[in-house]
């Protein structure tokens, strides 16, 4: 078990108090015991830190704390992901095919990869190095899984889709399913558009449990390195996304539409299709796309608009019922009835 | 096949009419027919109630009904629940674990309980008595499936979570991905935060198609007892959902929210982070609640406020073409041009 | 390889150019070389298409082409749709069930269907002529699959739930989960109500993946001929959808309410239960219909209204500055404070 010491050492930290203390695991300030390390990244939860029995907590400047140890950092929050990763590094598992696993004669699995149990790895399909495929995972034709990718217990790779190195999908996750392109005929019905494109992952990338996305029409639906999906979360055909992209929950962009880097979109907001939203836009929850963003800033409501004019708009909306009473004044004061209808 | 008589008596009904009629199936009052039960629970079906088929139906006050036979009871649709019960007693299936499952020497599987064909209990997994694991169900390392548990396909049960007796997951629910965390350094790349923590449901929950539950950071995501939840629902890491609660489908619940007892959330709902909302809480469908609700009632709108503030917002909205009419009037036996710009 | 005269002669086209090219495939007008066919479909593209690279280009009207031949036709999505299906027929697959699939001895599968490994067939289901399950695929007890029914991978047709010939069903569709059904008792408690009915799809239906449809309470939920559903698509119990409709992703719809044919959902769009929706009506994205809508037209906004009435009221928002500027220059002129609160 390591120390306050050490862990403050992996992020270059300043112990304030004792620094022998041995740490087992992360907890958040409430639950957290005098073997836990905990953090206070968020001012508001002060006094949960006044009252934590913590054995160490991580903080970003000097505050009085006759009750714990303190470890002096830069920002607690990646400092605590950082110490996460070093307390719980990824468990070993047995390597190679388990009995009970398809793998075609033709796949190419490094042996050094795991897959498991009730999965299922097409023809010309290549599974890198260290992989892990978790029961119930499925690896179509000629699809690529890179090196040391984790695919959840029934996350799916169809036909010919392609996933980065480190990249992690969850369970449920369907990568390359059907673009939905459809041409109406005289009829009114939809005649289907073949969807003969593919979807690329970059590396580590992040793909929620039971988030879609679907392969392009011709071509790529790309997702840049580094972007996080989070569950339930659609991405149409074509759609391109940037490096470091971030996507809440419930979310969904319509084919052909491009984000680029470090965009964040907030829960259950969507995009419309065919549209370029520039770098470091961050749309807030619920926000509705409908037209392109050409420069970084924050937008939200439906039709997005820049964040400032949404809340006045807001306000707008609450000054009516002011608006209508001296109005009605105005009328009473100059004996005016209102206009006829 | 019960007579009328016999399914009155389940639901402390009275019978108007002949109780001796032989009854085999429930129905609704339009497809009903001679030998099914229906029911009346809205007023704005009486025609239909007029018009039906039927032998028998539910009813909760004396009505005229010289077509058709009448039990008389407080809850015609709770009475409904409990004959549909009655009349479809869960099918008994072949117990023990059917040859294609994979099954770790270490897990505990009850004699009792039935685990079907492409299912993989990992090690140290319990599954309890007259738990029944559908083909494709997974249950995670050291996860605890209680007595009398229904896993329909595909449903999935991840590491070290936990759940309650008499609960159903329905077919592709996740329970247990990872909470989406990430601290963002200095070049905007987005560093995974370990979740660590595990899902508790309790008894007689119920969970939705495809809906998806993240395990806690640290600590527990926590489902209270004979909570529903409907299919594509989001709850995030860390939430805690009270006693009877329900969720409708496609509503969402970002990280660490608590919710009281007996809410309602209404479809495609959904509710930011580190909040509490009150025992009895109603959201109606689409709402968006950004800020803790400290009383029970109904809230709609987004950013969600009470009911009623809401529809006066709304039909404020709808006065301003009056008003701008009005301002115009004003200004015309004024002589006035309004202001310049 | 076909040349552009015979592609031409599929969609009836006529060629401006060199027809005795070769053609190997489709390709977006950006990204076409001369070995592609492409399409200008929208007006929008010209530009793509005086620059493309294409060998032939699909277009509907006469424009001036020194750079490639064209095909001018009717419609050229409708023909790219056609071309594309010509040009991507299905691949022929073994046919049988593989070792590692697992079929009840009762069920019926036609000696020219395909059942993969990991699928499970259960008790008295029937599969069609030709149908495919792709890997993972669920077929409950006495559900019917038509022919030429295609299951992507973990597809879910529970208990007695039927599918039309040519119908698709992505990666991770529930057909029939339970509908979400309970009556509250008088402690705030919810008794379930027994699911009993079923699903049934028409022909040529198309689902999307991780999409979920629930089962009938009694009765059916209808989904008619030739109607296509997107991704992370929810349809409550009892609902019935005409013929041809599309619904895109994430939209939903809850218990009992009825959409006649060629009714176009957008996405993220929502309807209430029990209303009926008429033919060939179109919901804008985010749509939030709570009551009936009685005649075709474009529906926006939450509450749904008809379009043009959406975008003025939308207008009328935007109004309120000018007003209140307005009012405070009639209360000046009038020496006016206002009405005191």
């Amino acid at each position: 078990m390591p120390t306050v010491d050490t862990l403050a050492a992996l992020v270059k930290g300043r112990v304030l108090g004792d620094g022998t203390r041995v740490i087992e695991d992360l907890a958040d300030l409430q639950s957290a015991g005098p073997a836990h390390l905990s953090f206070l990244a968020n001012p508001r939860y002060v006094s949960l830190f006044e009252a934590t029995r913590a054995g160490a907590v991580l903080v970003a400047s000097e505050i009085p704390a006759p009750h714990t140890t303190l470890i002096l950092c830069d920002d607690p929050y990646l400092a605590m992901a950082r110490i996460g990763a070093h307390l719980h590094p990824s468990p070993s598992y047995e390597t190679g095919i388990e009995a009970g696993a398809v793998v075609h004669p033709s796949a190419v699995v490094h042996p050094s990869a795991t897959v498991r149990a009730t999965c299922v790895v097409e023809a010309g399909a290549t599974v890198g190095a260290r992989a892990r495929l978790e029961p119930g995972a499925y690896v179509g034709r000629g699809a690529v899984i890179g090196d040391d990718v984790l695919l959840y217990p029934g996350a799916r790779v169809l036909e010919r889709c392609r996933v980065g190195a480190r990249s992690i999908l969850h369970a449920g996750a369907v990568i390359g399913s059907d673009g939905f392109g459809y041409a109406p005929n005289a009829e009114g019905e939809r005649i289907k558009i073949p969807q003969v494109g593919i979807v690329e992952l970059g590396e580590e990338v992040e793909i929620g449990a039971n988030t879609t996305i679907d392969r392009a029409t011709f071509g790529v639906t790309r997702v840049g390195d580094g972007t996080k999906l989070d569950n339930l979360v659609q991405i149409g055909h074509n759609v391109e996304l940037g490096q470091h992209v971030v996507m809440a929950s419930q979310s969904g962009i319509a084919g052909s539409t491009r984000l680029g880097s470090r965009v964040v979109v907030g829960a259950q907001a969507g995009l419309t299709g065919h549209i370029a939203v520039s770098d470091d836009v961050m749309l807030a929850a619920r926000a509705g796309v409908t037209k392109p963003i050409t420069q970084s800033g924050v937008f939200g409501g439906f039709p997005a608009k820049p964040h400032r004019q949404w809340l006045r708009e807001e306000a707008n909306q609450r000054a009516i019922p002011e608006l209508k009473r001296r109005v009605r004044h105005l009328e009473k004061n100059l004996d005016d009835d209102g206009p006829r209808n």
